[in-house]
């Protein structure tokens, strides 16, 4: 099993988590536990199919991890996405960049500090911070975040061209976190042709 | 032509119809109608390329149908694409989750009945059912549905490593109805390295 | 390299520009500027990768170009899509539909143009054009284009099923301009199995 992998069957139990895995105070009346999770090295991981002309299909994977500083950042990430894909050798084809806990999210838009404010603004008007939400009966408070990142979007999918991301020529990817201040982590997953 | 599949051609004639293509009174000024699609037997299908060193890159497809009780539902989906992606036999890949009617939803979160009550209700908030829609106009009353289906989000893409889906602790996927008590579909598509 | 491709270095140059870098007054102040991308010949590119059986791994890549008439226009694309999966002769896989510019979108949604002025105008609700955005001491005018894309998303990943796109029997693709009136690009990244 690849470092970083981890195999989901389903099963609910809560683990000694380093990653997001708070104990929730009154989440016994709800579903969902946090599921157990395989530990994660942050290595990446190759696997090849050669083909026969020489060609090789490949995917590559890697993670990214983030422990921001605040509750809510907007952190750049297109470098360190950029440096998976050229790692991962893949000359023609896409790399899929998501968000792996429910209150961050990915995004593509404009690298321009009034425009990341009024973004951050904005999500707070259409999704406000408040204490009466359903959600927050099992002790949670950050109901806000899972809707923030729900307009926002969790995961983009970025083009593979020549060797490198295939972006416009203002287009930048983000991570948003929205409930931070502790152990998050965003999936790189690169599939294409090396 | 495998189980499932159609030739899109752009054209544009009414159809019998199983799915989705109920009647619409006024619908006639409107550009579109329904499109014709071939039968649906429900089956998968299964395409593999064998490479040269006994590794396969494979796509395989598969479809979940829904008729919800209830106009609005939302349902959690997550073991239905695990199965599918088991039964693909890719190890390394994505998967494509996405809703083929245009007044459903395909989204990640949490799974929390709470949190779910408070996603419909900020939807309803934002996207509110209301008579006076241009959409309503063709003899359509869910213009709200379209909008609700628009913030949510109609698809996702889910890596898979290691033979199974790649989720963070607490990722669950969910089907989103906003204008069920019908027939409807969503597209399982998984691509990879098995 | 391909026609179309570019080389993404982090770089942050201002280039001649054909393509939605128009100068920007107060951008000084501001982090980015726009990237350098290389010529743009409009035309397409394929790679594949010949598998042992006689099948092949394909990648094809090919740009929409639109410059609307006026600043905020919704323009159907299912059929320009369908063309280009047809182009590559992918039977069995993906394609992803992305803007390059980040004041356009694209989504699957109604072909109907009573729900598609609904949209706009919800969009207009929701994300209002107004001067206070704090974008626009950067001399932009536009902010309003940058959130109205972010709720209606900016990219779609069609399934390719038997040669043809496998989509319901309302869905279309449209790609949404909301600060148009000069060239701007849609990617069109096909990936699988011919």
């Amino acid at each position: 099993m690849p470092a970083g992998a981890r195999a989901y069957a389903g099963e609910k139990r809560r683990i000694e988590a380093s990653e997001d895995c708070r104990p929730v105070p009154a989440r016994a009346d709800s579903p969902q536990e946090c599921r157990s999770v395989a530990p994660l090295r942050g290595a990446s991981d190759m696997i090849t199919a050669m083909t026969h002309d020489g060609s090789n299909v490949r995917v590559h994977t890697d993670y990214l991890w983030f422990e921001t500083a605040r509750r809510q950042e907007i952190v750049r990430i297109t470098d360190d996405v950029a440096r998976i894909v050229e790692a991962s050798g893949v000359r023609e084809g896409m790399v899929l960049v998501s968000a792996m806990h429910i209150t961050a999210g990915v995004y593509v838009n404009d690298w321009e500090r009034g425009l990341i404010a009024d973004i951050q603004e904005w999500l707070e008007h259409l999704a406000p911070a408040r204490p009466d939400y359903r959600h927050h009966q099992t002790g949670e408070d950050n109901a806000d975040a899972h809707l923030k990142r729900t307009i926002l979007g969790h995961q983009v999918m970025l083009p593979i061209t020549s060797g490198a991301l295939d972006l416009g020529p203002w287009e930048q990817v983000f991570y948003a976190e929205f409930d931070g201040k502790r152990r998050k982590r965003v999936v790189v997953k690169v599939m294409g042709i090396a």
